[in-house]
């Protein structure tokens, strides 16, 4: 029963939050004249003294106490002595849990952004350092028309801010403050629940008091959120490892990010990319598993909620790995655009910019450019050449209105 | 192939959209000159009289166009000739689905934001009704605290309200244009992209091309929001379908909402709720099929996504019908108020009332009030009555400085 | 209520197996002389007509009856009158609904046993003809050793092979017949179980009553079995796709399971393999739909399980569907041999060769070896040749023991 | 990139099988004289040595030599010198990973099938003393017909017995020997693979090297079969969390299983049950992790695969945990057969056994013998009374053949 109960050693990385919940809780029942100023003090010092016990790393964990919660409130009681169990009043083990793990997400978040932040300000770089160089732009992973590495990697920018705005938006709704719903039913203590919420930076205290104890919304909100990032970042990493294939040739990791092999010293391993698409199937499982455990659960609190912190401190902590670890990839790769360029011109990628042509230039319909292209591309595949070494002539063989100004949009180099 | 490819059963749900975006597409093609008025005008009557013949049950979907914007395409060449090729100057089949698909869910949201807030309507309706009508608070199913069903049903008006907050999130995020993003890289023609988003009620075109026509995170984040509403509505399905059984007796569905059996006419089954409460399930497999679909996708397009429409059509569709159901059942049950009241009083639940009261009265520490409590709730259960049935001597007898004020506490009644 | 609760288009697929069990308990029914041998006859023939006019396409499916089996009983009161009535002596919906779903189940998995074997058999004519043909084998999708085409083939023949014995075993595990559980607590009538489970081919009756009206492992093994099947035929279309880049050239699909453009007529789309790939997302998420579905249910039969049918038939469909493709690709692709060899030549996949050769002719330790080896694979690379291009002088500046034997593990060609 | 490569705080527990694999190697390279006696008896001692280190808590695990095998392997060298080069002779890291991970499943699942049948032995005690305590059996969660407490119970150990079923296929599909296939391309060195196919305990040696190491299905079959183990679990959670509520009264948990309050000490709160339920979520989350992970994974090795472990541990470890749970609430519960029996005689859930009489000796159409049915079953109602508590000459009314037969069907109790 202990083993299958006991959450002490995945809540305790909630001390930080626990403390600082208590002390905003103990503030407000001195200054609401439920407890003395001096339990009160007695109170604030004791937590103070246990905050530098467990950073200092000399506070004593016990899986006998259960869970982090205990652990403080017990070693508060040997430092204090009986004011500590006033701390308790007015409050409940349910608000007090919302409360601290609402805490732990609002900086969880935080550093996620801050992550977030970094990946993009060195794509950024990239993107502007590549502007101008051009690659094929893919569809169905066949080279179709030209772009610039700029434009691909700035694709993935923008799904960082996307991810971004759904990391705010989560953390916005989270914050609200389950303070003084106490067990599910408040309390007839003449508590002051905005202190706590203004204390703590919350927005306001949650006005129902079984939602606040309830609630795991912001759970399955971050898992998902965290998991979509994890899936733009596993399409960069397939990306990474295709390129990084002889055959491809677009992209060498850094020794830092990738492993070697005694064996053949030219061979570089993409493991770093290989792990962060993986990682999807974990931050994937995380989502499933906070949907499956909420569903059917009537209010208010259940044990099955036990089960909420474990997968969340998860995620957020192997998205944080791999968002640093791309950075660290992408920061430090070398990218061969000589090699994407001479790609993009062997794959016949201007064939569309030709067709556009055709149809604003000499105003022919749509389906007879696409005729006209597909017949002159034809003609370069079975002369072995590009499409921009053709000679005018040939082309206009094909469709006699064909200028010379042809040559402006099939050759890439000059795009 | 044809079988594997064909997405038209799917996909013809769009055409409202498509006819949409290809009349604004057509309208600025016009006014930027890149096709005649003449032709865009054919091109606009063509697209209306197709949408009649839409509505009007006229069209005939062929799957071997493939999906609803070959059908619409080769419907307008057959009515307008060789002018209906002009609409698909300077737009790409990639920018055109991007454009429909996000249309679609702009209105498929709106859609379940009505929704919601019908069901919240009716459920405040209730809590109002029922704000002084007390019953059992449970944690761990177990009678914990005395609450109202007033409070207890609020606490789904606010999971409703996170619902839809995270709906407008998504309808705001998504509400970008990618027409003008073409295949992948934009197009030479003199397009205005400002002008096609203002005329489709976008917010503003989506800057990257490549991520325009890519991007499927509003298909995520839809199918994971109708996922968590889907959560919340199967915690009152469970509820409904535990508070039916004639051992808790809390609730009896109307009619229209039950199944009954003409062998035992005084069953009902709360058909509906478990319905609700099985849907999750299909909820939650959307959200895996979106999130693996996506999983290590190189841009840009890729037909692994046309496995994007169909799920998102039924997180939609499901969770509206969810919606709605629970609505019925709520809107036409009957509370059993007096038997939720009874309940209430048997489950000892004012204990924690009491011991409040012991440490706001008597300055007792938490846990010696929590001793005495039990105490006095042993003495109850050892005599077989309520808390308020015990003499206040007998109380004493447990803790002498305890008064007559106590019975304001013990009694749900006067609560 | 209704738009919730009726299943006829999803469960009319049953209607092959609903006839089949009702005629076969039809059968013992009178033979245990419980209904009379004229209104068995009466029914059976009832039955062979319905099941004509279903076949025939004449049967009206009325959405009105909610499920397959009302329009069948009702149906058949309309042919026989009355005596309809009697089929349903001793047999209850919750039974009749088990038989049937596991009787598609059975079928539906034969189906499945046979396009593996299909798709196996097209494998393994590959496999023969490519037996000696030297292929790159990749770890991190780099080269690394030489196989042979037809060992990595093979490979998923392999796989296949697990595929199938795994759908064997739900087989096994599922064909058991429900036939007299009657709605959970079997029947007084004197029923005969096995002469009704032999009839229709189960291993026996299911023991428990209880059991036999609430098991759906079956459901969720299917769902299973077919999403692992699906993995694997993601895994060798994610290959088709890379290997049908320009940078691989490894393979070029048939037209007729690649998709063109008209403009780009070089260009083939392997669109099925992309398909392929993103089915994975539908098949791993119907998984995710059983399980949920059947989270915390309460015995015996609860509404819920209405939502069982529609997701194995689409898993047994898309998976199916999915065999067959692959099938076509594969028997109809053109795979560059040639163009396999070079590349194995390019990678110094040969190196390991090499480094076991001076473990076993120079009985050097493993650490040395792997030294050497990647000392000459570096002079190889600086040199820009293949490993047996090398000098033999030159690997012996490096290891004076090295003789020319050791051209006959450097050279692919004479692997 | 260390905090993202490493994996020795995982895979350490695959030490126990690292060694065996180790040993079954070594003897099979002496036995084949591809290294000599002398430095294989040295392997033997050394890695026995290492054995006695790491039971003793004396070994001291590394994260900078990243995982298990190169942890054993250092100290290996550290202990006996060069000589523990020549372990890795004629194997590669892929091989014996695959090799090791096998191996521990294998004992995972015979660790699994023994948790399995100690609760079906607790069950089936459980089934014979109460195979004769009548309780209502439900549909919908609705009282319909009187069962036995032993059969609802046995429903459980029915599903148990397929899980094993499942489990005892995982472990056949499971138990052959990549041992041999190296890196993928097997080795050029005189191995004898069925010797030490043979020495670990396999069926033989898997026949595609490719595949040998690549293969994971083992990973996805363990989480899949422990995840449907839990769904099963998790429904006997459920009813042992309704059964616990005062309301229905079925069932008391020991004090040993629940978890208690000080304020109210007759509340038992059902924790166990509930963290047993809530840890389905995990349970389905690790099979989407796997078959996600899986997704378009090209062959052979991708570092991707290191996720595998990690969920297969913790599927194992958490049905372990949640069987044994399972299996000390059961054995401990105090089942309250009186209220079960007087539940069900108050549900009117003989009305099915009236309708068989009334079908049986009377010949009545079912049709006929519901509505009579229903028809006695009101007046029972409207009576307030049990169905056996009718006078006969009431029912009489009803349907004037019935005789006083029929109380021998309408008492729960002579049943």
């Amino acid at each position: 029963m202990e083993q299958i109960n006991a959450s002490i050693d995945v809540d305790k990385r909630l001390w930080a939050q626990d403390i600082a919940g208590s002390k905003a809780h103990c503030e407000m029942l001195v200054k609401q004249e439920i407890i003395s100023g001096e339990d009160g003090d007695a109170i604030l010092k004791g937590l103070d003294q246990i905050a530098g016990e467990i950073e200092g790393g000399t506070f004593e964990f016990k899986a006998s106490l259960e869970d982090i919660h205990m652990n403080i409130e017990s070693r508060l009681r040997e430092i204090i002595g009986d004011a500590a169990g006033r701390l308790h009043t007015a409050r409940s083990r349910n608000d007090q849990v919302a409360t601290d793990f609402r805490l732990w997400c609002r900086d969880g978040i935080n550093i996620l952004i801050g992550k977030i932040e970094a990946l993009q300000s060195t794509i950024e770089t990239l993107t502007n350092t590549h502007k101008n160089d051009v690659m094929p732009g893919f569809t169905h992973l066949q080279p179709a028309q030209p772009v610039t590495l700029g434009t691909h990697l700035d694709a993935y920018w923008q799904m960082l801010e996307r991810d971004k705005s759904r990391l705010e938006d989560a953390a916005a709704r989270l914050n609200f403050s389950p303070l003084g719903a106490a067990a599910m039913a408040g309390t007839p203590f003449p508590i002051d629940r905005d202190a706590t919420a203004k204390a703590l930076g919350f927005e306001a205290p949650i006005p129902n008091t079984m939602d606040a104890v309830s609630d795991r919304d912001f759970v399955a909100e971050i898992a998902f959120v965290s998991a979509l990032c994890g899936i733009h970042l596993s399409r960069l990493a397939e990306e990474i490892i295709i390129w990084s294939t002889p055959q491809f040739g677009f992209i060498t990791l850094s020794d830092q990010w990738s492993t070697g092999s005694s064996i053949m010293p030219q061979k570089k391993n993409p493991d770093a990319a290989e792990l962060v698409r993986g990682k999807t199937g974990r931050l994937n499982g995380n989502v499933v598993q906070v949907l499956t455990m909420l569903k059917g659960l009537p209010l208010t609190y259940n044990k099955d909620l036990q089960e909420d912190k474990e997968f969340v401190f998860d995620s957020v902590d192997t998205i944080s790995l791999c968002l640093e670890a791309m950075d660290g990839m992408l920061a430090s790769a070398t990218f061969h655009t000589a090699r994407m360029l001479e790609t993009a011109e062997d794959g016949y990628t201007t064939a569309t910019a030709l067709a556009d042509w055709l149809v604003m230039r000499l105003n022919m319909p749509f389906r007879d450019a696409h005729h006209v292209t597909g017949a002159i591309v034809k003609l370069a595949e079975d002369k072995g050449c590009k499409l921009d070494a053709l000679d005018l002539s040939d082309m206009q063989a094909v469709e006699g209105r064909i200028t010379d100004e042809i040559y402006s949009v099939l050759s890439i180099r000059k795009k």
